[in-house]
């Protein structure tokens, strides 16, 4: 970082109330996970384990070591709630989130047949025990589909009357299904009616794993967007395109052509 | 890892006979790739230094000694192979590999005009020597796309008659085409002639550099199937398909809908 | 590297002529940033941190240092330049360049309003001060698309003229821009004019991030051909396509036909 006078955006320091970003770790080597997060890890507020990854890291205590150490929350995936649930195991994962020393931890049905208002009542079972991140929207691309901005919008606001601290809207990792369609074109309809729903847009993190997606949620919802299944290697990327320093949001073009001698 | 009683495939120690997963090397850096070796080792059987990359590493040795000393096996691209061949080299080639300590070498013929007999009989030539993983499918997308399935399934049969110990389904690092077309599809009725063929299964390792691959492979032939040109950083991943810990192999959805009530 | 008789195409050592390859650092973690850098270094002629990125980048001034002690040129995005011009900071900019110790600067105008003549007079202000990168092309697709052969190459010899050491020509991170299209295909008609221009193809580095645009670009101005945006886990890639030691440029097919019996 170099100091400059340039006007940029303001980003709040952490932690932060919005403009949250949230990474996921899909397994990633231990030095290099402990490179990431000391490298820059102030621009990190949430690392995912991803679905339940944690089940087969070898030195998984190590990497919850190195968040705690530099101020960064972690949760695993809300896969991993989903399979102890389907095995009839939900105490023992509470227990397994607590003895990892997980304050947070994330409820889903992305991938199980679990009514939004079976999940809804899990969170409020939990929600006094960690901060609850929930989730809306499937794993398959075709059920995604599927389900209205009416619904999305009514699974929101349920999962947050149950006490959810946050919602993540599903886009998976490759940013394939949830919010986006299966060709990776994002629902912008369905962006648009949560965007004006009256729900505040603080209280959901975007799924949002490529460039293209970064950049449409930050057009629409400002810099301050809540972001979630960045790539490691994406975080710088992901606060130059919050600061308006990557072209796809340096400037407003119209207004440049008014203020720049253009023979182009 | 953490310990729990969830109910997971089990996968066996290594050496394993089956269930292996080979990761390519492009042209990784030192210390990462140290890192992924000692990170989860204990989860990869082999890896293959890609192509002919082993004549431009700068610290090549460094790699293999770290390979050694965590129990993984090694062995360079069969393009090596192909290189040496065609420059009428093929001494040298096999005296670089028994330099280098290589105790397994690929011989394919992916890149030149050279007949599965030809092939067949370099395996013959060099079984006693080493251990032979050969190659059968081509490089290039549309040559491989005229090889019809029982032209695979004679040419995987004449490999492990000729001595090899694997035979590898080809995928390229990109998964573009040997087993799969120009557009990444699987061919899927090839994989239907090879499973049904009576080969034994894990003798055979089938590339499947991307998770669609991944996730086909292992509903077709079971969690035990021998993968292969893993990406480094999917090696949790992959691990976590194999298990049923991630969504795409989560469970079967059927059933699920009979033991979970649905209102969705 | 193993030594070994095989014939190869030479490449000149550093500080090299043609043959250049710039990396592109889009916000890699320090530790990795260095691990690259040290593992082979010597294969890397520039270092650009990619467009603004440096103004976030925690501890950019120890990337710096170690590019420094493995003679690697660097040089900031132009999107940096650009931002500074927008924002009417230009002698600013100079400044912070000085101060980081850079000796080259990118100067372009892929993402703002600016002419080619203006871009032209900022490179022979500054062409005295520092080194001169410059780049043809946009960041948009479309307005690239719009952009002739002729006009690409009246633009690439007036930033030549204006005095810069090399011109970039632009295809983005992601290789869907300036001389590719949209869609990734490669602008072949435009390559093509260029190549025929009579412009000293030495003096032109080409933006391929991807395996299909190296060797593209390989096949057609020869092993020494300037690439850049070469992402950090693809140099030994692109150095073994130079050499002709990965499949896609092993070898002329036709000419093995000749050379070896063929069944297949």
């Amino acid at each position: 970082m170099y100091p400059h006078t340039v006007s940029l955006p303001v980003r709040e320091a952490k932690p932060r109330g919005r403009g949250l970003t949230m990474v996921i770790d899909p397994g990633l080597p231990d030095a290099y996970f402990a490179d990431i997060v000391e490298s820059y890890g102030d621009l990190i507020d949430f690392v995912k384990f991803g679905w339940a990854t944690c089940l087969v890291t070898p030195h998984i205590a190590e990497k919850t070591r190195v968040l705690r150490r530099n101020g960064i929350e972690f949760y695993f995936g809300g896969t991993l709630f989903e399979k102890f649930l389907v095995s009839d195991r939900i105490g023992e994962w509470a227990r397994l989130c607590h003895r990892a020393g997980a304050r947070t931890v994330e409820i889903s049905n992305g991938a199980i047949a679990l009514s939004n208002d079976e999940k809804a009542r899990h969170i409020r079972r939990f929600a006094g025990e960690f901060e609850i991140v929930s989730e809306v929207g499937f794993k398959d691309p075709e059920r995604s589909e599927r389900l209205p901005p009416n619904r999305w919008i009514e699974f929101i606001e349920q999962d947050l009357d149950a006490g959810a601290r946050l919602v993540i809207a599903e886009a998976r990792e490759s940013g394939r299904s949830g919010i986006c369609r299966p060709n990776g074109d994002l629902r912008i309809g369905l962006i648009e009616e949560i965007a004006e729903s009256g729900i505040d847009t603080n209280r959901i993190m975007f799924e949002a794993p490529t460039k293209e997606l970064q950049v449409h949620l930050l057009h629409r919802l400002g810099p301050q967007a809540n972001l979630g299944n960045i790539h490691a290697d994406s975080v710088i990327g992901l606060e130059t395109l919050r600061l308006g320093l990557r072209a796809d949001t340096l400037t407003d073009f119209t207004r440049l052509d008014r203020e720049l001698p253009t023979h182009a």
